[in-house]
């Protein structure tokens, strides 16, 4: 069984907005077993959509169509599924009685006749309440096959393929069997990985796929089976599971399945009872942000101090001036002593600290642009390492944000 | 002239991968005057691939394909174009030297035959050296139409866009013109603005549309116009944006083709030769790394204190304890606390505080999922407001996170 994704807006195909709903779509409907075979990003055009549409009927049982249902003039989606399916617009009372209380409830500006409009429906459709906004979702269906019209905003959309889509799917199609196992890896290269474990890979069974999927020092490695008996994709997922782990033991860190690297890591101190702190300099935040966009982060998480200007690391976090003039504001010395006073001014079981240059031009200090210094600092001391991560701003600040959870890590599985 | 583009590989249908390349590509080919027709993401596979070529060729004039150049065995995109071309790999000299330089310089791991396999490239095409990784981009003609195969990884894949595809096509082709003006603006919904703007809209000629792209609070207005003489469009857009600013004058920011909304706002405090610190707690980090995450911001931002444990609230930002008894931890009183506090921290002109519960469940203080308290410190006092971003954690953090930097604007905007 097979789905495919229509996402409609200009706005995507000028670049203005990410599409992040698709990757969240794949991830929900590799999860009942049916694969995406296709996603496709079309304009605001009613020819465009049309065509859009009759393709995927052609592809797939499923068609998952996102955006273009706002209340504004350039939306035309409601219009075009109308017309793909001659169907024509009929208001919806319980809709109507969405908006209205919406706008009661939570918006200032008073209802409008184009909000009003919200409530039009196609007439052979199956309404789905949009619990966190005024778009409904549409459900329809032809010939064996399912159309769903999503509104585009991500938190609206996902509850609706949550609460809505889904079990109605379930209830409408029997699925086959897809199963994905993701080892999530630390500190080694794409293609290290791939000469270590070659013999195993060439052996794998043919209903059985590997990819590889890096990025910025982390390698995800995807195990993707898809068989119609259930019993036996998962003996055969487990049993190739069970013959990689002991060839990546040293760079393993979980299943994705499970959780992100920085859950787990996360989980590592939960499960130990300890604590962190963290004084950052050129990752401006992202390693505290990372952290906390976890649920849950306070059980060990106290705080952190982002001392972007050189004074704050003097005055807020005690590094001695000297140290900054022998050593240079970017270096291990400074590093160490941000992870060593910081985790004394939180009264935490370990710190970690960045100080570098993330570029684009060189900063108070000489260091070379990409130079990063990280050190981490526990009850039994301090450790620090110089990087240098390139010269791409962002890329700097998301690769000694990724190293800093790797040394951390390290750090933790010793006791 | 248009664009396609194909997106391959596994993790975007399955959603490992969040798909940030289409946007990068649809903003740049916008700037030069090419306008993406479609977006289309297909599996590792040959066939797919095969297909996705063949109608990419017959609507577009410049085919974009990235992804599936790895060194590892699920990556075919090469040897699949070779086949759409009828072409053979040849080994390419100069890749095949970079690629053993980059082995030499930066990577730990010895270098292997699937690393020098990326030296392999059709022999028709051009290649396109890639200055941050081994896979080379290679660049196709057929008929008068450009084929152009691009590694996935993000910056990878960015820089052989600005240095050698942009400037190919533009040596290439003749551009027709396209120009956008995208108003950001803060504060008012799309609706009210739509109504408020109505008899404007209405007359706008044919050749130029809008599009109203609203986020989390936040609402961009983009003017979209197509025409063949760039004099007439230029004019007749300015002429609109004239029309339109009057309008919507107290929710108007400035122009996304200028600058994001943070970058705005720090250009605002830097031509003030004002500073700014942070204190962050729901929010976790999140607006000192959106700031931060601007080039240059070390001109006007100094540091935050991301004060995640209630303890780290009395003992570095020297909250009262009987404020957070008597007024609970998220309460207009301890943000405002927080807020005059790290000012005098960071010896700032102003700051900002963060005080609230972004769930899923209930913290330390008894308030509702989703309530935040915001505070603004000048040297002529403090102000905050308390708000309700609803249920959803990411959702009341970038709410939060968007809320503090309007407070901001604002409190700048009255000098």
């Amino acid at each position: 069984m097979q789905a495919e994704i229509i996402t409609i807006g200009d706005e995507i195909l000028i670049g203005q907005t990410i599409d992040t709903n698709s990757a969240f779509l794949g991830k929900e409907f590799n999860k009942i077993g049916v694969s995406v075979y296709q996603i496709t990003s079309v304009q605001d055009d009613k020819e465009h959509i049309l065509k859009a549409l009759e393709e995927a009927e052609g592809n797939a049982d499923i068609i998952i169509i996102t955006g273009g249902l706002g209340p504004t003039k350039d939306d035309i989606t409601k219009h075009t599924i109308c017309e793909y399916f001659n169907d024509v617009l009929i208001e919806d009372k319980d809709v109507l009685a969405h908006v209205e209380h919406l706008f009661e409830k939570y918006i200032n500006t008073p209802i409008s006749d184009l909000n009003r409009r919200q409530a039009l429906v196609p007439s052979q459709s199956t309404v789905l309440k949009n619990r966190f906004g005024t778009a409904p979702g549409m459900w329809l269906e032809r010939n064996g096959k399912v159309f769903v019209s999503l509104p585009g905003v991500p938190y609206e959309m996902k509850a609706l393929i949550t609460y809505d889509v889904i079990p109605r799917l379930r209830a409408t199609f029997k699925f086959p069997f897809i199963k994905h196992r993701t080892a999530l890896t630390l500190g080694l290269g794409e293609s290290a990985i791939a000469n270590r474990i070659e013999a195993w890979e060439d052996a794998l069974p043919s209903f059985i796929k590997l990819a590889y999927l890096p990025s910025l020092g982390r390698v995800k490695l995807r195990l993707s089976g898809k068989h119609n008996n259930r019993a036996v994709l998962e003996a055969e997922l487990q049993k190739q599971v069970e013959a990689l782990l002991p060839q990546i033991q040293d760079i393993f860190v979980g299943y994705e399945e499970d959780a992100s690297i920085e859950e787990l890591i996360g989980n590592e101190l939960k499960s130990r009872g300890k604590t962190i702190s963290i004084a950052e300099s050129c990752t401006g935040g992202k390693i505290a942000q990372t952290i906390t966009a976890i649920e849950g982060a306070s059980a060990y998480f106290k705080g952190s101090v982002v001392s972007y200007a050189t004074e704050a690391k003097v005055d807020i976090l005690n590094v001695k001036e000297d140290d900054i003039t022998t050593y240079s504001v970017v270096s291990k010395e400074v590093a160490e002593s941000m992870a060593q006073n910081v985790r004394t001014l939180f009264n935490t079981d370990y710190a970690i600290s960045t100080t570098g240059n993330a570029g684009p031009t060189k900063g108070e200090s000489d260091a070379e642009v990409g130079t990063v210094c990280i050190a981490i600092s526990t009850n039994e001391g301090v450790y620090s390492e110089e990087f240098n991560f390139g010269n791409h701003r962002q890329k700097v600040i998301n690769k000694a944000t990724n190293k800093a959870f790797e040394m951390l890590r390290k750090e933790i599985l010793k006791k």
